[in-house]
């Protein structure tokens, strides 16, 4: 079969023209993914993920029956595309995956234990791959087999510019046997949008010299040594993104509270009048944080996290965001949109980094970050669990929580009080005597909100911190069951000896355990 | 009274004329301790800390009987001497401490509700005090009211050069209103052994610009106020530390597992000849394991890390350690006479700097440091808890361990696999299904090791990770015990669809149980 001929777009994009004489189908690359490879892609939170390439394996996975005959360890920046790394799922494509996910298929087969999934820390993620960690185990001493790539131009020499992520891609393409590069002509060119760095390992390792969410240490393109890479393909396929979720009455308390907690701070002479940078997670409570933000008395503000979403479009458009940098932007379909179509007033203010640098501790503590995420459950002492709901059913993936939380200069986890359970509309309480499972430990958070009530924890040893918590934070058919549980096992622990954080061990789950059994953690029994 | 007349001694030490006019006695000190002062002392890790106008004051409130009248908010870096901050809480002086302590009186005052203790990573600590964090309730909006440190001199210009810890001394006296300074005449001057820099808050922080153990970027005395200083005292009490604890059969057999995973791992391409930084905790296994680099095959190492014992003196002796640095150097007696006797062989190659830099993330990941510590427990999930018995009896504090762990190249956890109970000589197993309290979650452990062996968690997903922690590092009583409840709850968990961290969540500290209802975790009932 002859090569694909080149469209008037694509040569526009690829300005090497030896890679231009790459140029291949997906079907031509199926022989790089022979059983058990270990593979990277590109992509970070569902943007900026090769497309192409994944479903044509999908579809010939489908189309063969070959289900669970073509198993892969899959690595990527964070999550990727639901009609990818979820449809793979769903074809029993993945052996493991590394460090995140999102998708119900995927979720599955890590909770019916087909699929080897770890979480990571995103900034030391890409790291640990270079150190060969993840690959300890091959005997061939390779790291990673094929890299699959999405990019909007490849440049004169040879180096990449992704798309609406960096995530992973420096260290995956560091780690690569063989590369594969999409380029996509259906997205504008990104190039100039990004802040490349790549990764030395130490002794060799440097500072990263960001004094300020606008600083620029790097390249605006990927390096690659061309000899690796052994295709190119050429993608229309968009990111496939989601609408965003708008805020309900809750997220908008939440957001309320945590404005008025920042006007103290200013106030109070700890935080400038311009706030510090702004780190916001992903989901409704995010949103309308970001939200109140844009009608708030705060000007020249600025943002260093993880992800860009809509909602950082309207504090761009109301004149109080100066800039705004992170590893991706996520935006909905009419928030791409928006910004493609208003690129010349946002392009400037704009930064897109590796998920190393984005999520870098360095940079986080240096730059006295504001962070704030949304945790599954706190308890009583401010731990919280961000990831496995009864201590062992994975939702998504650690993600960046704890590189913001454990070293921003505020360290807020917002939710609220209650969720519902199947019989019972507060069945859930968000604020439990002990989490089930920790990822954000009590040393990490100065900050729990809730819709009804903010309880600043910094400096308070645990029994102030539990007071303070179930007073401001829990919901009120939940505060005397916690209250009962805090007081008894204080009662208990200081008669032993041991009260300072008191527990009741063998009980501390009974709450979980009501609502295992009887649908609702109001059902718990008298402590 | 008249002042107290200036040893030839003192006169050597003190260069500035100024400060030695302030030359008083404890007891004029007196007045700048009203009931309820913020206070901070310098030391870490029981040394360098005041001595003599504590005691004095301990000696106060014990003749005037006015235990319980004289309370005090006491930050210091870490832990004191005991004969300071533990005197003054069996005296009933202190309201509230943080971040880390040590002594008998202090734990149990803690643990009986009297003191109001919070641990903090004590790279945060001293940041988080300049923030203004720990006294934001105050109304005066004073921080430490008075800051009480030691010093080998005083300089020309004013500035002090501390003994033998830096700690949060820098950032105490930035805090201060008010200075006292304790000169230590029994000590060697310790000038030009110490790397000192102030600390700037966020927007205007700098990047430490450190990529090898050995550098250099501040100044060797620290700077303050001289207006601040309200008396200056001379002291010739010498730091009261402890002989070393001699390492034991289990922690050798500790030590030799580490040493050959190193061997592996500098096989395999993942760590150079020399290894990288080592840290290394307090205790007989961290002896054990610096005494056995000592023997061994490894040459041209380097230290990074919070605290130097007695064996890193044998290490630099067998010629084998080239440098190291600090916050503390915290030697037995003995380990003091060594070191004072040879200065000259040791001073060049020793650097002491704040514990917000010795403990600094973005230092420690820059290095690729390896990190060991000693938890209570660790989980077969490869949690650690490394404060909390019971998950509420509070040993010593948080200390440094997450600093390290959380961004070190190799994060170990090193332990016995049991201790001994009141009725059984392995009546505490330090595996156990789930850690009771979380200092260092899953996502920050790559090692466990116990005298049985080592288990390498890395790149392994929940499941697998319970296999092998089990399988390589529990007690031969305890793995048929811990292999029962893991398949268990893998069955249970897994036909539920929530298998991903299997868990039986409402027995999952039952062996706990065992120990407290019936002296012995072994005690188990079947689960």
């Amino acid at each position: 079969m002859a090569s694909p001929v080149a469209s008037a777009a694509l040569k526009a994009r690829i300005r090497r023209p030896s890679m231009l004489k790459q140029l291949c189908r997906p079907e031509d690359m199926l022989r790089h993914f022979p059983n058990g490879s270990y593979i990277g892609w590109s992509g970070f939170t569902g943007v900026g993920y090769p497309k192409k390439l994944p479903t044509f394996l999908a579809d010939h996975v489908e189309k063969n029956g070959l289900q669970g005959k073509l198993k892969y360890s899959l690595f990527v920046g964070a999550s990727s595309g639901a009609e990818t790394e979820n449809r793979w799922a769903s074809l029993d494509m993945i052996e493991r995956r590394s460090p995140h996910q999102v998708g119900k298929a995927i979720a599955k087969g890590i909770n019916e234990g087909r699929i080897n999934f770890f979480d990571k820390h995103l900034s030391m993620f890409p790291v640990d791959l270079l150190y060969g960690y993840y690959t300890k185990d091959r005997t061939d001493g390779k790291k990673l087999d094929v890299v699959v790539v999405e990019a909007t131009d490849i440049l004169e020499d040879g180096s990449i510019v992704p798309g609406a992520s960096v995530g992973a891609t420096p260290e995956l393409i560091q780690a690569a046997d063989k590369i594969i590069i999409e380029v996509n002509t259906s997205l504008p060119s990104f190039e100039g949008l990004h802040d490349i760095t790549m990764t030395e390992l130490p002794p060799r390792r440097k500072p990263y010299l960001i004094m300020g969410v606008e600083d620029r240490i790097g390249t605006t393109s990927i390096p690659l040594d061309p000899e690796k890479v052994v295709g190119v393909i050429e993608s229309d396929y968009q990111d496939q993104t989601s609408p965003n979720t708008p805020p309900d009455a809750s997220s908008a308390a939440i957001a309320h509270h945590l404005i008025e907690y920042f006007e103290h701070e200013v106030k109070h002479g700890r935080m400038p009048k311009s706030l510090l940078p702004i780190q916001s997670g992903i989901g409704n409570i995010a949103n309308a944080v970001i939200g109140g933000l844009s009608e708030s008395n705060f000007w020249n503000l600025k943002v260093w996290t993880e992800v860009i979403q809509d909602t950082f479009l309207d504090l761009f458009d109301s004149g109080r965001l100066e800039f705004a940098t992170a590893t991706s932007i996520r935006f909905s379909p009419e928030g791409f949109k928006r910004f493609y179509d208003n690129w010349e007033s946002y392009y400037d203010k704009l930064l897109l980094r590796s998920q190393q640098v984005s999520n870098s501790p360095e940079i986080i503590r240096r730059l006295g970050v504001i962070g704030m995420n949304t945790p599954v459950e706190v308890d009583i002492y401010a731990h919280a669990n961000s990831t496995c709901v009864m201590g062992s059913r994975m939702l998504n993936g650690l993600g960046g929580s704890a590189d913001f939380l454990r070293s921003a200069k505020y360290s807020i986890m917002h939710t609220p009080s209650t969720r519902p359970s199947k019989t019972d509309p507060h069945g859930v309480s968000c604020i439990v005597p002990m989490c089930t499972h920790i990822d954000q430990t009590e040393h990490d958070l100065d900050v729990i909100v809730t819709e009804n009530g903010l309880a600043d924890v910094r400096g308070l040893a645990p029994r102030e911190r539990a007071r303070v918590i179930i007073d401001k934070c829990a919901h009120e058919v939940y505060k005397p069951i916690l209250k009962h549980y805090f007081e008894k096992a204080e009662y208990e622990c200081l008669k032993k000896g041991w009260g300072h954080e008191p527990h009741l061990l063998f009980n501390s789950f009974d709450m979980h355990k009501a609502l295992v059994e009887e649908g609702s953690m109001q059902k718990v029994k008298s402590w």
